[in-house]
């Protein structure tokens, strides 16, 4: 998906609430803002928009010299996941359909997302779980159940840290001995690295790479040979978030696409309302997709 | 009030949505996105946030060719005004304190500004007017009335066209022999103009003058000699909306600002919740808020 030019505001925006969380230095706040205004009015439009944030938080990184300046809101949100991880896998177990549930329940980790809000609380989360358990989802989930049944590898495209222990339910679903993870190469917002899945006890489930990317999505070319080798043989990929779906819609491959379309643009390019629940499959008609409107 | 950091994505934005409003070539979309970015790039942050939407707006007026493009706009709510002006009046006649329901409901037409809401609609209106009705209102108006009573030539600097329909109801309470309105000098976004005050019937009440400029506040330096006398000359002034307080609340001379705090920043400079109700004198401690949260 391209950059829409209603994504330069949000870039915007997201660029000041990173150094804010970066460093209290206005004179630092006002160096980059200054810096992204001028990067983003010489931008490639058709790049697509984590193509655009790679290069706004490589600026931060920079300018700022923390390399990973969401370390402590990614712990924050693992724990905060793990916490509630117990309660979620039996509400999974005891579900009349558990594929549905924990398909449910790994959207509702997606808006553990800092790019799309710095401020999320602990309460919101709470909030996404009951809403992505209660909202409307007219899921006939039957082409996914058939999909990842029929396939013997596949690739599960992580996005965020906290969100990842929401995945395992999935995962856990779909037979963890077929599930190969990937995570980000190196930092970038709070998207989830090794460090993540080492922390939260991913990598003992399965089997974790990363694809030496810091990019907030899936740019294939700016990704390992290993990662794409593993991207062009895996008999099904899933790719969570928006960032993956920004980057990976237009890729001529076959991809389920989970996530909760919290932006506008996002939600017009996949012709849902914002908020909804999304499972898509790439190039395919099937479409499930949840109602936003019932609980909030 | 200078700009503050959070004020560059709404410019953006606002940006977006003016040149929207005024061509569907994309391509002219793109242009003034581009060269709204490389003018924020180099801005001086000192200036107010009204002083930066004065050049974009030239930009867009330049880039498009056309003078005026709010000028459909302004013709709605000059009409949906009008509409509803003989409901309003008489609700203003009965009610126990008609000044303060002249100011509540003047304030319910500040949400006319195409600035913050360019999506604006017919039942917005209707709703910031039940809002500014039922909100609580802790206004003791005592010193706006007594300062009213006193001054013998009241100066009005009106905001929006429609907006400018509501004043009336103020205006009315304040005997319109005494006041002078001043509208703008030319076109930026919805506020009004020489054009409104005739069409709305404003100039059979009042005297109507421009103040000489085509900024969305009341940038003194920026407005006529004639305008800028009868700002020092006048015994009381009376700042309606945002962009009059942005221009005006550092300015060293008796100002009631009135308007509806309707931007978090705006909001964070006043102390109080975004969608309060306010009516506050400059330099002053009397302060009358709204509280935002009793009807919506």
């Amino acid at each position: 998906m391209k950059t829409f030019f209603d994504c330069i505001a949000c870039f915007v925006r997201q660029s000041l609430d990173s150094v804010r969380m970066t460093t209290p230095d206005e004179a630092i706040h006002e160096q980059l803002l200054r810096e992204v205004l001028r990067t983003l009015g010489e931008m490639d439009m058709h790049l697509s928009p984590p193509a655009m944030a790679q290069r706004i938080h490589r600026l931060i990184r920079k300018m700022t010299g923390r390399d990973d300046p969401y370390r402590s809101v990614k712990d924050r949100f693992n724990r905060l996941a793990l916490d509630v991880y117990p309660e979620l896998e039996a509400r999974v177990e005891r579900s009349a359909n558990p594929l549905e549930t924990a398909v449910r329940l790994t959207i509702a980790g997606n808006v553990i997302d800092m790019g799309v809000n710095s401020q999320l609380t602990d309460e919101q989360v709470h909030e996404a779980i009951d809403h992505a358990l209660n909202a409307t989802f007219e899921a006939n989930l039957a082409a996914f159940g058939e999909a990842t049944s029929n396939a013997g590898d596949i690739l599960y495209l992580a996005d965020n840290a906290g969100e990842i222990v929401f995945d395992r339910l999935l995962i856990e679903q779909l037979s963890p001995g077929k599930v190969t993870v990937a995570v980000k190469g190196s930092p970038i917002i709070n998207d989830a690295t090794i460090e993540d899945a080492e922390a939260t006890g991913l990598t003992e489930l399965v089997k974790v790479v990363d694809n030496g990317s810091d990019a907030p999505g899936t740019i294939l070319d700016d990704c390992s040979d290993a990662f794409r080798r593993r991207f062009d043989e895996a008999d099904l990929v899933i790719a969570k978030g928006q960032g993956n779906y920004e980057t990976l819609s237009e890729v001529g491959r076959d991809i389920f696409f989970i996530l909760k379309a919290k932006c506008p643009v996002i939600a017009r390019d996949l012709d849902c309302a914002v908020g909804s629940l999304v499972l898509r499959r790439s190039g395919a008609k099937e479409t499930i997709e949840g109602d936003s409107h019932t609980t909030r």
